[in-house]
């Protein structure tokens, strides 16, 4: 396995999930999400107990689910209500398995692991996504290749200037030297550049003439989520790297979620602390962040194909990768720790 | 191997196979089946002994085959007939291996197995299809699943409720106790609904009004047979679940012939005793058979992708499953014997 | 491995080759192969030593290539020549590795074996395709099949009365018997067709009547070439087996790089002595000779298939098939000696 079992994981998009069935397969287990009357969601192992047909091609009852096959019915908790043959006395060790569950900050996350060990404490804090103040969008792709090479992408954004050239590229950036740091389960890749002209969409954010400090800070959170602090503020405002509140500041958000070894699903968005009334500001940078990612998306699936096809060369680090090999590092030691515990 | 090797398993519809070489694979070996100018069935290894090209791209000659590659030409019985040279000897020891094939019941049987066992007499009996007085007619799928799946479909018709929920499902019938009976190398699951309304079908059937019993027996035959006689009788006429001709009688008839562990070839129809020479009647249930059963296609190939992405999962078996339980039981004994006595 | 490690192979024809990188995998290795300034071709694994993104998804700068990803930028011979971040220092150790190359009768020549034995005085004496007084061109397959399939096909012209039945199929030819013999690393198939009416293409291509002297002669030359000899001479002029260059003649040029055990890349064309400067007659045979390929294209693609579901067939050897079976007992040879010398 190559990821961290015992973890809190984004299954989906709240908007995603509804009183239909979504079939999504996770860290490798075909899992079937729905909402209850109440809005609550479930997290279903998705084959039915009985002949393991795919219970999301079945049909929802009040929370209740009935297999397509034979009809068997299952409670939101995964136990049998109700036999194929209606008058069958129930046996109650008829049972699908579920998940914990948990939503915060607009995504349905998932426990695969020892349920046990599920403390919804240990969800990371992507607090940008769910803090008054603050606007949060974003979509989701599907993406065929391991999760750990789209986190080397983000905590690396050298790749901005070749991989997004014609869209979001800015070499002068990359120019700046980065600070790597390792605080308890999170990876920080920051950039301090003082003193500037603010680059044309940081101006408008910010709107107001004048030279900025300007940052850029990724942020690994275990078990697979970056979330990148980008902004701008006033150079006499006294930002700091610590502190920078005082302008405009965005959060580029991207979580990662195992679907299989060469698999995964990408959750990706934006949290802004400005103009976040702004309906059309927002889907028109998420049109635009889509964009954007397709391009990661199409590098990521070339670079796994090529692991494939080269089996005999290795993943090389260099300088800029810093950040990803203390994840690397930080994974494998959670991930072990997960198995010794277990 | 999940099926019996010494047996009689249909190849192909009679109509099927006609002068130009039809491919198909049975039990893993790629066969290629044509009729010679007798109209008997030549079933032959669909390989050319030289270099392997599928025989079933080459050319008819007479009964002969000739290879597409270099002309090496067999006669009907495999063995050469003609070299690539037309000149030089021929090598009598060039042989394609042929089946043992039976025309039966509508259907062209073959014996994968150990040819000296092939005795005509050990073909299923599926008398409806062709006896007097009887009219039958069907269709032809390739099926990804095993095709043992699809003989727990066939003798568990509480699946209609719910697959077939919009076209044949009948929910009331299911309430009915049914009788499991294993007799020689046949499992027998029968329902008997004494004094009912019939419904629209089966009164127009018997072109009569008043109640009627009822009947549904569904009939395993190994290898891979499964015949489902259904019909109704006027309740003064007698009928009992042994013997029950008094009225109108159908088998719906069901042969599964295994192409690989996770593919079959499922050849289907329906055999009456009623109308037998009204062509449309025949015509317009074979299109809403074929409609149904495109239901079980697409329940069982989904159960089969299932199996494989919950490898951790097993099928379960309740009270509705003791037929198949009982057909899986046979098939694994009559299997197990056949590999001693070879 | 079923291929002589230590050769030359046809990379690509010298046309595809241009200053955009070419993809292409070469005995199992992925390579990027591009033109510098010079025009002198580059062989490089494609895959950057960094990530292992393609280089070929990469930009050319002058002659080197920069990657896609994160720009690492590697010199012609593989060496890095800058880092993604510019001002970093160079890692001499960062390397891509560079095959030999050498661009020879119209093809480029890769070497994937030991780099150190790369003598280009090793390749193919395809002396038609470059010789003067000869014109040649010609077309590239990707064909899914072991490359010795191919050259079991060339070796042995039966096929044609039967593949190429609609097309160049001409059965009276091969009844004129065959003559073979093993010369160093070439094996010769020779059929001399003496005082004879030249069929149509012949007799315009030399531009006169009478009866004439024909030949065919197959020439395989390892590690994976097979020329075809073919032409005719008036009798009067002496042409013989050994030596015929009285009338008019043609090579018929094929040559197979293995792709995978079961593809290859099939470079094929014609040269030819006659009406050498006639570019409506060269794009015409070309057309010709592509659709006949093609031919056989389908049916080494089917035997591929064929070899892979009857894996408990062996392929037979008739005498037709003398010349391919002494073709793969060189090949064995050659790559054993290579792998004992490694």
């Amino acid at each position: 396995m190559t990821w961290i079992v015992n973890a809190w994981y984004v299954a989906a998009w709240d908007y995603e999930v509804d009183r239909a069935p979504l079939a999504r397969t996770i860290c490798g287990v075909p899992i079937m999400l729905y909402r209850k009357l109440d809005r609550g969601v479930v997290a279903m192992r998705d084959a039915c107990p009985h002949r393991l047909l795919p219970l999301s091609m079945g049909l929802k009852e009040g929370d209740s689910i009935r297999c397509k096959y034979h009809g068997l019915k299952l409670a939101a908790d995964g136990t049998a209500e109700e036999m194929p043959i209606k008058t069958d006395r129930v046996n109650r060790a008829i049972c699908a398995e579920t998940y914990a569950v948990h939503e915060r900050h607009r995504f349905v996350w998932i426990w695969i692991g020892d349920k046990a060990k599920a403390d919804p404490a240990l969800i990371p804090d992507l607090w940008p996504c769910s803090t008054r103040g603050w606007s949060f969008d974003g979509g989701y792709y599907p993406i065929k290749c391991d999760y750990r090479l789209v986190i080397d992408n983000l905590m690396d954004l050298t790749h901005e200037t070749y991989v997004h050239a014609t869209t979001i590229g800015q070499s002068e950036l990359m120019e700046t030297p980065i600070q790597t740091e390792v605080i308890g389960q999170e990876v920080f890749v920051r950039r301090w550049i003082p003193d500037i002209d603010p680059p044309p969409f940081w101006r408008d954010a910010l709107g107001a003439e004048g030279r900025v400090d300007r940052w850029q800070i990724c942020q690994f959170i275990a078990p697979s989520a970056v979330i990148i602090d980008v902004g701008v503020a006033p150079i006499a405002a006294g930002a700091t790297i610590e502190k920078h509140d005082q302008g405009v500041r965005g959060f580029v958000i991207d979580v990662m979620t195992p679907e299989s070894e060469t698999s995964s699903h990408y959750f990706w968005g934006m949290a802004r602390n400005f103009a976040v009334d702004d309906a059309g500001f927002t889907a028109r940078f998420k049109a635009q962040q889509g964009g954007v990612f397709l391009e990661d998306v199409a590098i990521l699936e070339a670079q796994q194909r090529s692991l494939a096809s080269n089996a005999d060369l290795k993943l090389r680090a260099f300088n800029i990768d810093e950040g990803g090999t203390r994840v690397r590092r930080m994974i494998e030691r959670l991930g072990a720790a997960a198995r010794v515990s277990d």
